[in-house]
């Protein structure tokens, strides 16, 4: 085993979650395009692609770049992107090797990626803000930002949105009910300025149950591979579908608490307003991660007897995502068996 | 210019800051000891170690060997490490090549650290805790655990704390008054049982100033080299002494607001009780970053208008170790000149 504190990926619980999402959006009849940025590994892209998505969605040009390499062929960079000369020159090398769709969520920013753009078969979707108040354009002005896309010479494919205010107590329910009613709109002014738009698409992991197929054609969820605290706080994923922990070991019992050598710098600092601590402990539903610096997370278990120091525990992150951008490999584990993946798009921000 | 987000890293204001807190080190007759966690970066060790540093502090064994494979040798892990055969191997490696010292904070840690390296030149620091209450011996036991460690085989040099509590609004005296009170009390304990404490180390970048050189020999402060958001809005270091921000390009106007391209996974996710928001504008001080998605962090500018689409701003994490620990490299930009530094202990965490 390597030294704690590493990242292991149960991977019957993980194939478990790439298949039950995918049966869920094929019996929906909704397409599934993924986010990669959850595990930004080509092996796990491979796994979701077999068990029928239609392909990836990334937020950046690196992450489009790494997978492209590895042989996806139908990315979505899901991300207003700013295009300049340089950002141009990349999309163009990725668009030889894949179906390629870029976000756009202003007149402006679709004017000038037409402009570097407009003669590739680089397509644009139109970013709708569904109520996360992120980036996006109002739902009623999608139509003049594809009007403004189609003219600067991109096709349009359609709309998307995140509807990220589904991270949030009774956000799942409330989140997709806006989710629908904004892309519905934007679809609507979408085909008010002469546009189809042949893609409206949705979905985050903790809405998912409550997405209304009857609107979106495109699922993106990513956490859902692995689950993290969150999603396990937000009732959205269960404990035992948590299938990435962080192994690690029990280095203090300084005042009567349990000191673990995972820290902000392998978890993540990510702490929600309605988490409960800093990460959760997978065997210890009960403990309470209080206290978070780089290399140590003290947990308070609730009055019940320490674990010796040197034992191992695994910690579920707050947030997953950022976990695995930490690490350049996941250690899988499956019916005894290890062995490592690479975290090939690590860093990829730009 | 790299594409945006980037670490971009003033070498002047570097410089400055490396040797300005190496002057104080020296005007008050205390040893400076840097916490590399913070750089990761050779190449700054060695403007620390020019600039008078005794050696270097780092918080793991993988930080540890890649500082001695580029020719630190005096370093000290000020960390309570819990020794296996593994971490054993890969200590004596390290001490082959580096005058080394380990943290210890039990009996039972110390005791295994010396069954395992008792005939090695590996040292024992005992760890008090001042007031942070993460890891670390209440200070009246510290010569419990010093006993221990020296009846095991090994070499104690003294004692170290972590003042960590400093981090908080009026932290930073209080910090410093305690660091001093816990340190004598560890120091007399030493004493009482027979061990000389040589090195009595403490410090940390917002307690710097108050600091009681009296009864501390070693200065252990990290952050002071870039600084970040958490230490301007504790009032430790001015905004114009802030020597890394993260480059970004203003990516959207959504909602009347900026979004710009950095996000948790360029910046880190930390946000304490303290701050006021996820990090800083350096050149906007009066504007809150009040959202941050992994690629996105938004802005209110608080009624200024907006920089216009394409633009770039230099955001100051909220805290600079993390958001090192995310990059491989660090842009340095000096007298109109660019150049790249390698993060090379960036995910060393075991």
């Amino acid at each position: 085993m390597p030294a704690t504190p590493f990242l292991r990926v149960d991977g019957a619980r993980l194939w478990r979650n790439v298949e039950r999402t995918a049966a869920r959006a094929a019996a929906a009849g909704v397409a599934l395009r993924p986010h990669v940025k959850t595990h930004k590994s080509p092996d796990i892209a491979r796994m979701q692609l077999a068990a029928g998505a239609v392909g990836i969605t990334v937020a950046t040009i690196g992450e489009a770049e790494v997978f492209a390499d590895q042989g996806c062929d139908d990315i979505v960079i899901a991300y207003p992107l700013w295009v300049d000369d340089a950002a141009a020159v990349r999309l163009r090398d990725v668009a030889r090797r894949a179906r390629l769709a870029i976000g756009v969520d202003s007149v402006e920013g679709a004017g000038r990626a037409g402009l570097l753009l407009g003669d590739t078969d680089v397509e644009a979707l139109v970013e709708v803000d569904s109520g996360h108040h992120r980036s996006g354009v109002a739902a009623g002005d999608a139509g003049t930002v594809a009007a403004a896309a189609q003219r600067a010479g991109l096709s349009v494919r359609g709309v998307f949105t995140f509807p990220g205010h589904s991270y949030a107590p009774g956000g799942p329910s409330r989140a997709a009910a806006d989710e629908a009613r904004a892309l519905r709109e934007a679809a609507d002014s979408l085909q008010a300025a002469g546009i189809e738009p042949l893609v409206v698409s949705g979905g985050s992991t903790p809405s998912l149950a409550h997405t209304d197929t009857d609107v979106v054609t495109e699922l993106r969820p990513g956490v859902y591979v692995f689950g993290d605290a969150q999603q396990w706080e937000l009732g959205a994923m269960e404990p035992e579908d948590i299938a990435l922990t962080c192994r690690s070991t029990v280095i203090s019992h300084a005042g009567g608490r349990l000191v673990l050598d995972a820290g902000s710098k392998s978890l993540g600092a990510d702490r929600a307003e309605y988490s409960s601590g800093f990460g959760r402990l997978l065997d210890h539903p009960d403990a309470r991660l209080v206290l978070l610096s780089e290399h140590h997370a003290v947990a308070d278990l609730g009055g019940a007897r320490l674990l010796p120091l040197g034992s191992q525990v695994d910690v579920v992150p707050n947030h997953v995502c950022n976990a695995v951008n930490l690490s350049d490999t996941l250690h899988v584990e499956e019916s005894g068996n290890l062995w490592a993946w690479t975290v090939a798009a690590r860093g990829r921000n730009s």
